[in-house]
């Protein structure tokens, strides 16, 4: 039997005294959001109000309730159960300190049963945001968050304004139980065909009525009773990620006694085998060099023994304080990603662990994940002390979330070998980490950070410092994954709009607003709006909705040529992940394609369309042609389907401006076997000059497979008067 | 109290049978030695006789003794005591089973306390040779070896026979005492400063009279009691490798109460850090570069703070029956490895791991130990059966290893991440070793593989397959770390007559001895005798003597300029180890500096020459001249110690035939400091005709730094009369 409780909260300067005054508090949330509810504060989404909210982050806050029920079971015992509380804290039931623990992942299961007829005063004290004062921190940086488990990103991030959620982020409840609060765990094996599943059940406590396991039909397969339960299920249907086939799920039921009445708990199975197997090609790369070193490390994802290309993104926290995500809120964005025809995610090393809804709703649209332990861009140096927080946390976190089918794989945190990390292969926080996946999921690959030798990250801008198109560099480089990419856009008006008001942003220039939210200086000085990219493109710009419009069209453009390029790779490259689907709050300027809280950019169906299981796709050459110029692409059919693709035609058109379609070929695809993709022709023409015209479309017609490629086009007078083909 | 046991031998064809005949055992030794010794068979090492010992590993063997004490005390158990039996066993005592095991370096303590007044009849059974038999396993081939712990060598190897040693192969006996037989486990921890030591001493008994501890000079540094003691020593000398400083050695003494009586514990402690850290410029190499991967892993060994050039050597057991290999031998060995001015082994994972005693020289000696676990060159599946024999195998090497201050790192075995293996990072068995490691030493660094990325293998041939000369090739690759690379030679003559009468070598052709030994076919057809690239220097070899002497220049001259050239590189590069510095037998040809059983090379002296601390080094471009060509090369002043080089003179001259040594320039070098290289002038010169001269020599006079380089030389006639100094 659960009580829910009603919290106050309030705050104070040290660890023993308590507030002055308490008000009411949201549970779960985070403690700025009550006091700025309370305190009527502006919300720290507008201008630069978060500044406003700083404070909150470096103060104690004292959450109290108290509670009485004098019907409580003899047999009873009474428990506070806290799945999540950030960050530091300590528990005190009528003024004694009943536990003590830094982290926000492990549930916090405390006895009271020696308080169970009394009237108790509960207080959890939350200590200020962790910091770490090495000599090498840079103050009011990511850096301080470098000896704890806190989301770094919550130090401010290119993305992220500088505001560390403190508070009860996750449920919390006292409960009446004759056993310790349980968790039973269901688990399998799978034999080597993936024709028999053996079950294993634990409840955790003796008094068991039943077991019961349910198809996804909900046809029952398996009753049984016992403290544990062990017990084979052949031909099991198995789970698939998105694109592949269903993601099936069976249900398990226990039945338990608890205080003479029956209790009762549920979870999901997915049957599935996971693995990183090595990529195609990169065992090749090595035939006869010496001095020979290694080839690069697996990263295809291989689901039930079929190797996927894995097509997704990064994401981050939807929210800055994230108590307050639910899983309505998961669910509409998850729909968004499957909807997108992604089939991974990569929850970012620097971001808080989603809550376990929304590993549910993962396993549900068959959207598979990449976890990272709570660790990015900073060299998190082995003390004890860390070491020991760690362990603690990547526990909790991994016996969350190994009963989801849709974890494929584990990793260390974000980027840690990289220059500005400072980790490596030695560091006992990674090795750790390796140990502890190791016992507790061996099914599970485990990587120790993103990229490894041959993935890479990078990079986040349509035009590189050196005036070479991300189109041109994509196609020259050779990578088996590409973990991290971005092409940034301003964001929707509407979301603009939550910032400050339309006049504020155009012309779009450095200010405190801007430059809060992300447009500039995010990291170089033009990240992230790029406003000068956008004017080499388009020089006459006269609104704050066409340079909307036209930093759209650039990210729509960059990020459909990417993934297409990552896909044309297959199989040497597996896997393409953008940075970054979502945002955390309102960007003025962003890689995401969601706009705060979840309004799609132009770029999100760019995206979708270079995502399709089965695509034409054309690998232009750059972004920008003049009349008289030669055009030429590649033309490609890709199938990352596991079905094979029936022979057809992709007819090729160019139209410029409002102009006529002009067919350039018919390119008759053949062969196009289950997961492999097809080249054909190189297709080139000379331009022809169409006046007025500043658009071109490549058009690629092929049913449901067509694509459009949008190019800008500039006339003049040439000599050319009508397309000549090349290639016939 | 000990007692040791008079063995015999014998063997039979079932688990369950016994011999019909046993003969006396030489105990630790190899089942193979003994049943030669009684029958006079021929010698293994001789010709192809090694054949008619391979009958041997298929068999079972059995070790037979009795005991009988009556006057043991009454307070006493009795153990048998076995550190090795090779390789799957049962141990029966009067006929019942009383411990089984799979694997060598476990230390079976096997309680006969039961019997211990009775007449005690021993059974050892050994069972045949493990041999893996999945379905992708090439029968007679090192694919047999990769479900056990055995060593792949045995299986065959392109220097070892397939022959697979048998038996008892360490010590063992009888003991009698209050205790379980004891493994006193004395570790300490270092202050960051490594000012102050923190020791530990675990006796394991209760019994404790005395510990003390003794600083190198025999000073008394700590004495007290006690089960187990944790004490301070303040700035206690540290233990150094060849090169950078003494190894400096403590000794403990633990004396305990036994059966009324004292007896007595011995160890040493040296007291070091050891960390791999990140090669210079190896994170530079990534500099801007989008999209971006991960920097190289660590690979410069570092040593009480101090970035050591680690030059030394891959090693395999100077026996194939490696059981005989006694402390004596141990020590005449790692004496030639340190004289090399060596200062790290690596104890390659297709070899068995040595016994105690041979790290207990590496320490005295200053060699650091680069370990590797039994895997080499195999997929070892991770079958529930297969990871437990390693975790018990990789534990007692663990536990046996950790406390020597010569272990610089462990490594998971060789070159399982190359294309003829097929792990990867994912491989639970590396996994599982990270694991093992990190739990019993996690501060001593852990590597999977050797090569990792940035560190290469190979190549092992002066002449490569595209005609270029491997003085070429290093000069333009860039590793950061040379783990393995080979030139071979044809073997001293005395080692040759191990093998076969010298009328049998020359002309070398191959047949069944000189390719059971290595000469043809070992792995290319030419290796390891490359008769062609012999003949292509030096057409007109007339004997065998010829033939050795210019087999054994060439891998001088390729392995000084490998050794200088990978030191060249530094600090990108920080370590060099050839392979190989011994071999198991006597081989027709190797790349080994030292024949079977340890005569030296001319190769031993030229590696010797290239390892001093300090030298002149010149970067010559190949190795075959011409009358009227431009000869040119680099200076450097090589210095890898950790002194600064006094500012100085390097002279260099050439010399022709037998021509006067033309001087070519005086480089004044300065600023040589501690641990770096200074690179001097380019200097080029136009060679003139020196008519019968064959050879000729790049002579650095520099007093103690000189260095001398042999290239081959041929005249024609040119117009050059006199050395054109092209850079004065």
């Amino acid at each position: 039997m659960k009580f829910s409780l009603n919290w106050q909260v309030g705050y104070c300067n040290s660890v023993n005294s308590r507030p002055e005054e308490y008000f009411s508090a949201t549970v779960p949330s985070a403690v700025q959001l009550d006091y700025a509810k309370e305190y009527n504060l502006p919300d720290y989404r507008e201008g630069v109000n978060f500044k406003d909210y700083q404070w909150m982050q470096e103060k104690f806050w004292v959450y109290t309730t108290e509670f009485f029920n004098s019907s409580i079971s003899e047999k009873a015992k009474l428990f506070l159960v806290a799945k999540g509380i950030d960050y530091e804290y300590d528990i005190y039931a009528n003024g004694e300190k009943v536990f003590s623990y830094e982290g926000i992942y492990k549930t916090a299961k405390v006895d009271l049963t020696h308080l169970k007829n009394t009237k108790i005063k509960l207080e959890i004290v939350i200590h200020p945001a962790p910091k770490c004062d090495f000599d090498d921190v840079f103050p009011g940086t990511r850096s301080e968050a470098k000896q704890s488990c806190k989301p770094a990103v919550n130090y401010g991030w290119d993305f992220h304004p500088r505001l560390i959620a403190l508070g009860i982020c996750d449920e919390i409840y006292l409960e009446a139980t004759e056993h310790t609060p349980l968790n039973p765990l269901v688990t399998y094996t799978l034999n080597n065909e993936r024709t028999r599943a053996t079950v294993f059940m634990e409840a955790g406590c003796k008094k068991v009525k039943s077991w019961t396991l349910t198809d996804p039909d909900g046809n029952i397969v398996f009753i049984g009773s016992g403290e544990s339960q062990c017990f084979s299920v052949d031909n099991p249907r198995l789970w698939w990620c998105n694109g592949y086939g269903k993601p099936e799920l069976y249900t398990w039921q226990l039945e338990i006694e608890n205080l003479g009445a029956s209790e009762f708990y549920y979870g999901k199975i997915g049957f599935r085998t996971v693995e990183l197997t090595t990529n195609d090609g990169a065992v090749q790369d090595l035939y006869g060099i010496y001095p020979k070193t290694r080839t690069a490390p697996p990263i295809t994802v291989t689901l039930n023994g079929v190797k996927i290309f894995a097509k997704g993104s990064n994401w981050v926290a939807p929210e800055v304080f994230y108590g307050i995500i639910n899983r309505n809120r998961s669910e509409e964005m998850l729909q968004l990603v499957k909807n997108c025809n992604m089939n991974i995610l990569r929850f970012w090393g620097g971001a808080v662990v989603n809550k376990d809804f929304f590993y549910d709703v993962c396993d549900e649209l068959g959207i598979l994940v990449w976890q990272e332990f709570p660790l990015a861009c900073n060299n998190y140096v082995a003390t004890k002390k860390y070491l020991e927080v760690l362990e603690s946390e990547a526990t909790a976190i991994i016996n969350r979330l190994r009963v989801h089918p849709s974890l494929c794989m584990w990793c260390g945190g974000n980027e840690l070998f990289n220059e500005w990390s400072g980790m490596n292969d030695q560091s006992l926080a990674l090795r750790l980490l390796n140990k502890l996946t190791l016992e507790l999921t061996p099914e599970i690959p485990f990587i120790p950070t993103s990229p490894l030798m041959g993935m890479a990250h990078g990079h986040y801008r349509f035009l590189y410092e050196d005036g070479r198109e991300v189109i041109e560099v994509m196609q020259k480089v050779k990578h088996t994954a590409y973990t991290e990419f971005g092409v940034s856009s301003i964001s929707n008006l509407d979301c603009l709009l939550k910032i400050a008001n339309k006049e504020h942003f155009f012309p779009l220039e450095p200010d405190d607003i801007t430059i809060a939210h992300h447009a500039f200086k995010a990291w170089g000085d033009g990240a992230h709006a790029w406003v000068k990219t956008i004017e080499k493109y388009f020089p006459n710009i006269e609104s704050i909705e066409e340079l909307i419009e036209k930093s759209q069209l650039i990210q729509s453009v960059g990020l459909q040529f990417i993934y297409e390029e990552a896909r044309r790779q297959k199989p040497y490259c597996s896997m393409a992940l953008a940075w970054c689907f979502d945002e955390p709050w309102p960007c003025v300027a962003n890689n995401s394609i969601i706009c705060y809280p979840n309004s799609v950019k132009p770029g999100y169906y760019a995206v979708k369309s270079a995502c399709r299981d089965v695509l034409a796709s054309g690998r232009i050459r750059k972004f920008s042609y003049k009349a008289g110029e030669e055009f030429d692409f590649d033309l490609f059919l890709l199938n990352d389907s596991n079905k094979q693709v029936l022979d057809g035609v992709v007819s090729a058109y160019i139209q410029i401006g409002n102009g006529e379609k002009v067919h350039l070929i018919d390119w008759q695809y053949k062969n196009v076997q289950v997961n492999k993709n097809v080249a054909g022709p190189t297709v080139r023409c000379i331009l022809p000059n169409v006046s007025n015209a500043q658009e071109m479309k490549l058009i690629l017609e092929s049913g449901a497979y067509s694509s459009e490629y949008t190019m800008l086009y500039e006339p003049e007078q040439v000599k050319v008067k009508q397309i000549k083909k090349l290639n016939e």
